[in-house]
């Protein structure tokens, strides 16, 4: 056991998300090699720069206090309307304000599915111009497509197939925090 | 009076808003020759697929009622993290779905106003390509760089020459809302 | 015959192109209705400022000149890379210079195809951001994935529910067109 | 001296170029910490895939040679039409091919210069997602506006306070060379 941190976040609130469902499996695939929080983005209020002025929230404290303390972070980049979600992109905005921040230089990696036939392409793009400023981005992604038959109804990954490109995927990604020294 | 009906969305919550600031100075420009209606996202919770399925939540179903009335968007580009603030983005996620949507075919215009020297450039990228396949952009924008001498403690606009570049600003998108048979 | 004059530019250069093939397909299809030109930019130079301030070199002198001409543009999206093609955006470059420049208010549209799964979605997202100051996109997309299995090795379609989807697509353009007044 | 050796790629083919002058100043400031090549793109042929596989042209050929050889790409990210040049995107499209390709894994840096108000934000935020699958961004940018009275006529960098943020730059991004174990 490396001992690796790493922070999972969906970017949808639904049950039975596609996204979490990814990251419900990495998790599982890391199972061993490192340690996989995933964090649900559900009680986060509403960016409200007068708010945060008087104090972060108690969720957005958690939230933030969570990236801090981990290596790195594995995105699930749910796609709305050709972009990432509102509630992730507004989870950013709270988790890229000082001190710190939280984001500052931690290594991420992207990985997305959806019912239609593109991925999270769109999404994706949106995220890696949104994050370049202040983390490290994996330069590799992973696009499911297609997802209701990959999934269950609860939202589990029951496609072996699908589960072998995540494992590869979850390799690469390893590599990549070793060699940029995440956990060091 | 044209009966113009025009729906003015600010991306930010603040209660000085540079983005709504600049709103309320479209909305006593176009005085006398549109109805410019202000409409605030602080009610509108996280975008959530589960609960949209049981019925869209009050607030939401202000926020699309409101959009389908209008011929006209006018959108306060706030810029957090080189994007739309995910304030905005969750507003978008919920207007877009059926029954409708609200969006389809709407012609909008965007504004924004930000303190660094970039105006709101990389939201209003962003936003472009968020809303190219349900609405019509109109093809210029207004950046305001610089605000936080431009507007006062209250957020109001009080520089002249800003005030000169949105009254032109707003006189294109008055007429590219004619070309395009905007409350016909 | 409406008298509608479109101009097709496929942004490949390769002799059995899948783009070029499209918009060979989209003139068939529109025969009659209206009359499309095809432009190669195989004589187009790389985009240089000095040269420009001595005189369009007349290859680019004639794209600037049936730009000017046509009423609309159909763009043949080829994606390398995650965007445009440098050829297609090479030739942009020079057609957005002044005097006019050409492309100011023109009304356009996308097509595009692609041997792989994501059609040409992420071209297609650049070009909106690069051609929206310019002129005025219609809000549709045409992406045509796995195209090695739908065109010819002369790059000519042959698939009839993709010229099915090619119909529609340019239905609904000709509507747009219409709406936003082109060829009046 | 520690052998790193970095490809400097001016996406412009001006004579007096701000990108190409920002990049000869940068080649000063690494002077014995990094050996900095100059590489015009003025000979690069428009990209035909007919071409690529008969062999790469000549310029091509010595392009990707480059490349390879090179530990970093710093790239001077000209921007055309909210895009990067269609100069610059054109020689990325012939650096992605097999084999290789050579940009695989290259780690580089941005920088920019502009004589408008918003430097080149935008062209570098479509370089990330062109590059980003390839190559491995430093998460940091370099962005000089109003650049015509801080160069001189030959495009030379004059101006002490735009030196001394280029230097800042330039130190972080061989920290990051180092983090990435370019040149190891």
């Amino acid at each position: 056991m490396s001992g690796l941190r790493i922070l999972a976040i969906p970017g949808s609130l639904r049950r039975a998300s596609f996204n979490r469902g990814l990251l419900v499996a990495a998790q599982e695939t890391l199972s061993g090699r490192a340690e996989v929080e995933l964090f649900s983005l559900a009680d986060i209020p509403l960016y409200n720069d007068d708010v945060r002025l008087e104090g972060y929230p108690e969720p957005v404290a958690q939230l933030r206090g969570a990236i801090e303390r981990a290596d790195a972070l594995l995105v699930g980049a749910t796609e709305y309307n050709f972009g990432p979600s509102g509630v992730l992109k507004n989870a950013i905005d709270w988790a890229s304000r000082p001190p710190g921040p939280p984001l500052a230089g931690k290594p991420y990696g992207l990985v997305g599915a959806s019912t239609g036939g593109f991925g999270t392409v769109r999404a994706q793009l949106v995220l890696r111009q949104i994050l370049y400023m202040h983390a490290l981005g994996y330069p590799a992604s992973l696009h499911i497509s297609g997802a209701a038959k990959l999934f269950d109804e609860e939202g589990r990954l029951t496609d072996e197939e699908t589960r072998r490109s995540l494992s590869d995927f979850l390799d690469g990604f390893l590599a990549f925090l070793a060699r940029v020294g995440a956990g060091k």
